[in-house]
């Protein structure tokens, strides 16, 4: 069975990635962190991002934005967040065990998430019995396959800046997002007002391995006996670092997104002329989320795996990938085609 | 600085290990697990030690020991371990923030917890004031590079038996200790009354990934909850995956574990043909204790990096790993009987 | 200032309750509820509700929810609740942080919520990635003051059934609806299928102490060490027993609860003839929500304190207490009506 | 059966406590301690400890306990103190749950811990694998009945700020400790170095309530957060104001505990007399440790109960209270001494 538009971590690792691995196997190295390669890939993180950033390696995305979020707070905090947020829906009750906070969720209709909506939750502040906000966490992009512009992110870092709150950004999509805007990572971060972002590693061609990214380095302070505790820290540290090298390098995590995001634009193209298909989200990233007819859902799962998002509605989601080619998205498609057409020569 | 005797995490991965991933880096599979990678590493633990076992991969070492015990615990018992073990000194507060137990410490002076110890700290049952004795946790090989016999651990499990307790084992160098008992690995820990091990990898050649074996599957019934909720589940699991498969394969796990032990006792008893420095443990697994003379111990780390045990009595630790070499070992003891014997011409 | 409708926690204690503890002050008693106190009061507890509950006593509402949920709970698991529940909004994050549990919300307009809302939260069963419900928590009589119907509750009862979840009831306010619907506690606890009920003392007229009863007691088995570990366990268990035993002997619990909810409806009554006053929810139980002419409610406030539950609608919350008399009731709805009436003559 | 030397939370409340309550049950205060029974008991700790301090009250000793040392702690420290005291063998795991912190236990022959064991411990600072110690915890008096001199304490406090430790005293029965130093309590507390300090209020005549007292305020600055969120605050908050109010009126905290004291001395020296008895602690406070002939204690328990503090030696603890008479006190010694003397004529 073909899984081409199951998942973004269904794909494999980009050969540079793998290669990258390769040559760090070479002889012993400082375990934790403190060999040259964990430096080589800060230093590149640091002239993507800014000098004065502090990044440390996760193992995985629940994992950095657990970390994030629990730099961030203290356990009768809240935090605000989409009810479709990652770390609302797919992260287990991680952030609640680990941090001990609340997540207060706003509903969203396209994953974003409007000042509006954030400042009617900033309530009951200094009252004991209610959890106390304090973090704003944004998706970028989102679970629905959107890309807030930076207008938006900076009018939410508006609202958490006047009311003393912290930016959090799950970016473990976050170079799709910058692709989707034309912008550089820096941009849609750090200078809209981001204090700490998730930064993908997994989704955009590594085997593993996420950053946490302080813009905001004086959360950052006791950051490496949080990661220790929170079983983040990695012994052989030098095979997460050479990964990020290699996606920091000549641009490879922007190539890996743009090529992701281009697929996803051919396959909204191409699901758009079948009769029966609605695209339900504007496909800024490398997600499309499409109205299926239902009868061909079994039958286009058969060939080429991918999630019902919402079994009611038959709503699917159909993620790209660094690796998917244009032939998976024509060959999809064609398939699409001929079902909802009833080809049943199938 | 050449580092080879700092740690067995030092080391890089095995070439056929390394090979495992490139193999597994083809095309799209599962994430979490649900791909063929993972069903045949698992097959391959089964075939190694029963076949009504379960069997999960974890991140890292603390990752596996604290999964462990959260399956085998609520938060009001506790778990009786040597104050030297890794869950109660080199894992932060890990055990106690995820799992809510106190450790209670039994001292040891060679790694190795003994029957009439534990049984003193077995107090109080039923008594609601006190934390609940419900683990015994012991290392195998140990933090002190012994060994456990396999009658020392069954003394131990008849202990925990007598007393409703279970018995978990870090075993982040398990394949160190079946090699230096020359026996199977199922007989050190299944046969020998463990309920849960943590089968280590990434000591034993790996980039990253543990196992965590349950022998007794009545207490993993909700692991993959625990596991998730613990940040320790990998989406690209296929790549921890093909790496136990390697490692399982053709018995690299005891070729790797039995070059490391070998290199070992190489390197000790070369040690102990040098003027003042005194072996401290026995040498049963990968790792040497031993006190050197405190004048040469900065000089020699210049040349070979390793870490100092215990600054008060000069104790050093040296490791051996899997890819450790009789060149290196003599090349050490070279210099450390120049140093020792005042050849001051280095 | 009077603050005659703040909250029934601003009452004292009940001359009766209050002579139970003057009259268990004599001698030396076991601590932890190893005494008679506790064993008569656990008597009448089980005279109320059935002989085969089990009861507890713990210091105080939130202490008494948290043990419940605890107790029905692994960290993994999520509780539905109203987004006005008392667990969601007014107990700081104390559920979060002791159970690891997700609090999972759904919106209510009179503080109840129904089935087919609470159906609808129940999804991704079994999947690690999300939280697995377990808990549907109702508030009897609700934070708005109205009170779930028998059929009510037996309806979520069977929705908890059918999907294998537990009912728990934050009844700290139980007598008042109990009264409210003419019938006994336990045919609106246990009959109508509640596992576990947290009993209100503070609110009926006790200085301290709050009772977790197990209708379900397999769910029990491990609450003295859940107990004594989240330091909800009274030493001089006698004094919060004596109480409880007070309340539960010749009906105080009713007669306390009857007047508290007579003085409700007085006050309603009254309120109600007031021009620009909008009751907004059905009195059911002690509590009165309403809208205020604004420009009364100062004025109204400097006289006789009250909370203002929303300030941008004016709505404003009215306890009444055990010991509220019909005299304070007039003369607060005098004082309102003639603000009201423009009588600036106050 | 009398119980009388069983535990002091086996007493009862003292008269002019149980009159503070009777006097503050008059019509309604604000809830939580914005009221001024509350306001005055403060005011009374302000006159007794010094004007700068914080006190904030809570239900019981663990929750004292906890509740400072969570105020003093992150997640990844640990605690010293040492293997007897209440924190670590009597409370659950109640602290390592709620602050996630590790116990670090120095071993103890009569209670106390000393600065050179506390130093021993004080290892690893900085090291992300390992524990990062924050606090030591000493009890005052002890479990074993000792008391601290001001310069064993002073001691202490010099070895927690040359470290960047923080000081903690657990004093359940400070007040027993302060009349047998016949100082001040603010100077065994606060003039010695202590940071903040669990003063007890049931062992010395309280229904229930403990204090949280912050010499060092600046650690208090979430304390209200963290208290609501760990289940203590308590909403009728006037009812352990107005004890706390009392005790410190006319010193009766002082005369309970002369009292207290007084009757373990006569007591002392009335065991002192009985053959084959053995006080095996210095009797500093209200508890004494004795070893009893092996075939009288089970018959001396049947008259007057009291606990075996250690099974294999015989060892016994007998504690006095505030009510405790010279009649009971002689009445037990008198049995004692005839069963030790083998008159059984009883």
């Amino acid at each position: 069975m073909i899984k081409t538009f199951a998942s973004d971590n269904y794909a494999g690792a980009h050969p540079d990635v793998m290669q990258a691995i390769i040559n760090a196997n070479v002889g012993h190295a400082a375990a934790y962190g403190a060999d040259d390669y964990t430096t080589s890939a800060i230093n590149k993180f640091k002239a993507l991002l800014g000098d004065d950033i502090e990044v440390h390696f996760a193992y995985n995305g629940t994992g950095a934005n657990v970390l994030g979020l629990a730099s961030l707070t203290n356990a009768y905090n809240s935090i605000i967040c989409s009810d479709l947020a990652h770390i609302n829906v797919d992260e287990s009750t991680a952030p609640e065990k680990f941090t001990g906070c609340k997540l207060v969720t706003v509903p969203t209709k396209n994953g974003k998430i409007y000042p509006e909506q954030i400042e009617e939750k900033i309530i009951r502040i200094d009252d004991q019995h209610h959890p106390q906000v304090k973090v704003i966490s944004i998706s970028q992009s989102t679970e629905y396959g959107t890309v807030y512009t930076i207008d938006e992110i900076k009018a939410i870092s508006a609202v958490a800046k006047k009311n003393n709150l912290y930016l959090h950004m799950d970016g473990s999509r976050i170079a799709n997002a910058a692709v989707s805007l034309q912008a550089e990572i820096k941009a849609i971060t750090r200078d809209a007002g981001v204090d700490v972002l998730s930064f993908g590693g997994t989704k955009n061609g590594m085997l593993f391995g996420e950053a946490v990214v302080f813009f905001n380095t004086s959360v950052a302070k006791n950051f490496k006996y949080i990661r220790k505790q929170s079983m983040q820290l990695h012994s052989k540290m030098r095979f997460i670092s050479a990964q990020f090298d290699a996606l920091l390098t000549n641009n490879l995590w922007k190539k890996n997104a743009t090529h992701a995001n281009k697929m996803a634009q051919i396959l909204k193209r191409r699901l758009q002329e079948i009769p029966g298909v609605t695209i339900t989200q504007s496909v800024d990233a490398n997600g499309i989320f499409a109205l299926l007819p239902p009868a061909i859902i079994a039958k286009l799962q058969a060939v080429h795996y991918f999630y019902v998002w919402n079994e009611k509605t038959s709503e699917v989601r159909l993620m790209c990938a660094f690796d998917t080619t244009e032939e998976q998205v024509n060959a999809f498609a064609d398939v699409a085609l001929k079902l909802a057409t009833q080809d049943t020569g199938l």
